[in-house]
């Protein structure tokens, strides 16, 4: 398995990141190797996205989306005052799970 | 460089967790291999923490530090409702950063 960590703080308003961020988590659910994501933003706009994927084909693959280039896009320029994207190898996953279905997403 | 994530849901109530959870945060930064770490915790009490290190062996030994297990037996007995904890090798990183010093703590 693999994921992707994005980190980021956003700008002040929505201008459009809403509605993009909601078709954008529609659209990766569609994706080849898409396995689950992990999405937390706090008050202050600092916000940890984790996405799983099976493959690295598949992460170059979603980055490589045509809308998903759109949306980054507009991120780079006006809804994120910074980010960070980590492409990692899991090796080892483990916790304690209690979740409902659909309640990660 | 390596990730770990940490993935969890708070139960209701400190209970101790916000004391500990500075105490883990000022020990870890002591710990070999450490690099550092982003923490975000909505409302919710949802949150995703990604700690930075330079080798797994670090990973390892913080893992196994001891004041570090008594917090890891408190979070599995009470802190958390839900968590999960994965071990990740970074391939590749990249981004845009407009970060102050200190302000990614």
């Amino acid at each position: 398995m693999w994921a992707v960590i994005f980190t980021s703080r956003r700008t002040e308003g929505d201008d459009g990141y809403g509605e993009m961020a909601t078709q954008m988590v529609e659209l990766a659910q569609t994706m080849p190797g898409f396995i689950r994501f992990d999405s937390v933003r706090d008050a202050s706009g600092k916000g940890i996205t984790v996405s799983y994927w099976r493959d690295p084909e598949n992460i170059r693959a979603w980055r490589e989306q045509t809308d998903h280039q759109v949306a980054q896009k507009y991120g780079r320029e006006k809804w994120y005052a910074d980010y960070e994207v980590a492409v990692c190898n899991v090796v080892r996953a483990y916790g304690k799970k209690n979740l409902e279905d659909g309640e990660r997403e």
